[in-house]
């Protein structure tokens, strides 16, 4: 993997870059569909690569349960079995484990747990990540650390960080293939101090990109872009910056302003599977009897086949019936939006218009003519709840 | 609506024609995928075109329920409502009324019967499966008959062949619209005197089209064939005739070599969604375990986007874990094998060469060479178990 950066913004820490991978170039800041079991639910290679994705995440932790590691290194590897010819990566699996997993018993060793599936007994180690990594065959794989629930103990988010560096630094000694890209992964909770003790040991052992993870589980968005703000200065700039499990629209600009070039979060497929759908003026609830006889599309701004094609009558018709295709076309609604905001968001960027996309972002979502279909007003990214602890980073 | 009969084969009534709609010209023997909310479960209209379809059947009984006739009415009819460009044909209702919906009350005026979804109360009478015929806006549209459940005792038969020809020049008095093609539907259950009495009353009233509806609800193949030879030769040859809710390959191959043009059956679908795929070589049924680790496509000989890009074991995965992908996929490989089918039928058709075809056809069934991943021996078509009553026509 190769990463460079072809040009940072002035005015913010906002950076257009190009990730080199053996499965094609990302021009990044890039959003990463997830794929928990191979696909994005409902959605085909081919749909995400004419939805302009290059890359998109897989879980090692589900992919492990199921169909196992070794069945997928048996089948060719991600890449064969799922005949997705983008690039991948794979979280460690170290989220999913203290998030769904029950009765996790953490030792410097590793995790015991009981799968969420049956109950069956597991133990992961930073040693059988790599291996169950290795043996998915993805371009990018991440380190096995500890992400601890919020809010914790400064002790509890100590000893976690201790640990997350104690296990960085033997995946490190544990890769055997030499084509995959591993990233380290910033814990911290939300303690500057910590954070950025995290992200200097992490550079300490050289990583080939460094993510930031343990947010976007239920802190506030200016708990969230404190400890960017505290952690991306201390990662090195020539190298990928990842912020796991994030997010909405206003997220991702927030971060991006603060340096991240990647992202991954399961709320464009999953609030496409409840009908929320996203616009460029904020959540149309398509489930919503007022778009019973409503013939325009989703968003009149929006360019993708599911607005070129569909009314919300519908697609709110689709959706009352609990038709498969309801989740498979406001999914594929999303995922442009999500394509397409980061496309417009690297174009600003590249023409030095980053706090002008920016401001103009905020003030369509404030614009009342586009809002009088959701009179109700919450129909913003701003107004939004903060996302539940289970509720954006696993699919 | 025109057909045309190009070319009659002389061994068998199998015969190759077109049916001409305002909404594209469709090819004979056909068969028709079945949407009963609007899209196949899954599928988009994009999707069916790319299948080879010209012409899916909607389900007026569902369509009544949820959104309402007067909805699609307003949005400007089904094919506008669904995006489908191609022809649409629905079925008057009354198949589903009598199957799903709950305390029927049949009176020579009409149906009365309370919604499967909620339990409201409706009436149904030839002339409003018109109106809603006529709202919904397919090309072709079905007369309001009385289906039986087999079996049942001749006078019942009696009253309801009796009633649909009632009903069917009440069908024709109550149109409106002079832009739909409309059908007349024989009954007579597995009575050769009151299949042909149906039928003559129907050719009587002038149709565009005649249907043979109250089979594939439980009989016997033999059964089956034996009620389209007494049937067929009743109807005039210048005009379509559909076997409604049928079928298997092998009772497509039949049932066209006894002179049927059109097939509508939700088999390739809903068959699709439970993991049963259809090969040249009888059924596979994906979740079995043999199919773990196993590269090869479903089908060596199906030249299908879903044959051409994943291994058995991947689709098994994907069914294994639920992911709706698995129940889009499955859909699409099947609805390709009948569209396929289909198409090969109609060349042999053209070529002369119908009675080779389905020669060729019973014997790949029972080739051993193809019989290694079913050893049961479960495999085809001609060794399946008769639908049940709801198992073939509803989706």
């Amino acid at each position: 993997m190769d990463f460079s950066v072809a040009y940072a913004d002035t005015q913010t820490s906002a950076r257009l870059g190009t990730l080199g991978t053996a499965h094609g170039r990302i021009e990044t800041p890039a959003f990463m569909p997830v794929g928990t079991l191979g696909p994005v639910k409902g959605i085909d290679p081919h749909d995400l690569e004419q939805l302009g994705f290059r890359l998109m995440l897989n879980n090692a932790y589900h992919l492990y349960l199921r169909p196992g590691h070794k069945v997928v290194a048996d089948m060719g590897g991600l890449h064969r079995f799922t005949g997705w010819p983008g690039a991948i990566l794979t979280d460690s699996g170290g989220f999913q484990i203290f998030s769904l997993a029950r009765l996790c018993k953490i030792t410097d060793e590793g995790v015991s747990f009981q799968s969420h599936i049956d109950g069956s007994a597991h133990f992961i180690s930073p040693e059988t990540a790599m291996e169950i990594q290795e043996a998915l065959g993805a371009d990018i794989i991440m380190a096995f650390d500890q992400c601890v629930a919020l809010p914790a103990e400064t002790r509890v988010l100590e000893d976690a960080v201790r640990r997350t560096t104690l296990w960085a630094g033997r995946c490190q000694a544990a890769r055997r293939r030499t084509d995959q890209a591993l990233f380290g992964i910033v814990q911290g909770g939300l303690d500057v101090r910590l954070r950025v003790r995290s992200a200097c040991d992490l550079v300490g052992l050289q990583f080939d990109g460094y993510a930031v993870g343990g947010l976007s589980v239920g802190e506030s968005k200016d708990e969230m872009y404190r400890m960017l703000d505290a952690t991306v200065p201390a990662l090195p700039a020539s190298k990928p910056r990842y912020l796991m499990g994030v997010g909405m629209p206003g997220n991702l600009i927030e971060a991006v302003a603060r340096g991240i070039d990647l992202f991954d979060c399961v709320m464009p497929s999953r609030h496409g599977r409840t009908g929320w759908l996203f616009t460029s003026f904020g959540r149309v609830l398509i489930k919503q009897a007022r778009y019973q006889r409503d013939e325009s599309p989703i968003d009149p701004l929006c360019q993708c086949m599911v607005c070129a094609s569909y009314s919300r009558a519908y697609l709110h018709h689709l959706y009352n019936v609990k038709e498969m295709l309801a989740s498979r076309l406001n999914t594929i609604h999303n995922l442009w939006h999500f394509s397409d905001f980061m496309r417009r968001m690297r174009a600003a960027i590249a023409e030095g218009a980053f706090a002008a996309f920016r401001e103009s972002f905020y003030r369509l979502q404030d614009d009342p003519a586009f809002h009088e279909a959701d009179a109700a007003g919450d129909a913003g990214d701003r107004r939004a709840t903060p996302p539940s602890r289970r509720g954006t980073h696993i699919c």
